[in-house]
């Protein structure tokens, strides 16, 4: 059995969000389901997609920190700068973290751990509202 | 076809840990499967899972280090501080490195190249065991 | 239905190598495709994939810059040395980046953002060609 839905989550500011119910909200079809993958994919090269703790706000707040200083804006190397200092910083965090999440869903829900949420990680200074596909595979 | 199963590896030191026949070991359905795909979740913020090198034990001794110089300790910035010092680093580290792993099954098994092994990665200085949910979907 | 295919990429220097156009070409089976998901891995521990912009070719060789300095070279605390210097940073950029991609198939063809492109990120000074896992699982 196969579902497959285009999402767009709405506007948020640059950093770290957990958007698990907003993706959650919008699927119905999981709780039919026993066995299956879910496969949730950003249609983007300066936002992504990660699983992490879903309780202390302040993990989100460190994640910020910590990537601006991972992949700083304005190193003297970069060449790709017509689109403002947020851009290539923007494009690294992307694939450091990664443009899909696949997770199994057992029993009507995502089969997380009870401390992991989904975190659309959006690396923009103004990214603008961002589509995801989410496709489900189950038995 | 569908098979779905809750795997809990031993517990393991901080560290880069070779796991691979710990978890295949468990999958005796693997053997009848011609084309498929295996989804490997851990269900946890602070461990994670990754495929490398599977024969030189120094690879795993120089992610270690790695990873601790590149996510460390005790950042004047980190907010996130109750769980202790290994803690928010621990978190980083499993977005950086990903919660799991989806990968090819052949003939009977993982279509991993000669030298691919999957590493736990354990993130924290006392993290238990460790929760991982398996699914494999087949032709 | 089920497609499963093993492709050798060409070999390339060391650097981000759009290979979308490499890839697809040998992928005829996906016009027919409604929905499904796909899912590319590469069989080498030195080499790895994701999904980035692709257009500004600077964004590619800004990749290689920024990961150079992310993981680089010589670093003292390294004891896997006999392949080479550029060996154990390859290991490590495997990893962060990852080895697999899965992403949704829709109406014949995979269904990402307009800007986005599959990378090879080659990681060694002499990689050789390399083999990639392509399977593809749909209604």
């Amino acid at each position: 059995m196969w579902t497959q839905k285009e999402i767009t989550l709405k506007s948020r500011s640059r950093g770290f969000h957990l958007v698990t119910d907003e993706i959650l909200g919008q699927l119905p079809e999981l709780k039919g389901i026993k066995i299956g993958v879910m496969n949730v994919f950003i249609k983007h090269t300066s936002a992504s997609l990660t699983i992490n703790e879903n309780a202390a706000p302040e993990v989100r707040v460190d994640f910020e920190s910590f990537f601006n200083h991972a992949a700083p804006e304005n190193e003297p190397y970069y060449r790709h700068l017509d689109e403002g200092s947020d851009d290539m910083p923007a494009h690294l965090k992307a694939s450091i973290l990664g443009c899909s999440l696949t997770f199994p869903i057992t029993n009507g829900r995502p089969n997380l751990g009870i401390w992991q949420g989904i975190y659309l990680c959006e690396h923009r200074n103004y990214g603008g509202s961002r589509k995801i596909v989410v496709t489900i595979n189950s038995e």
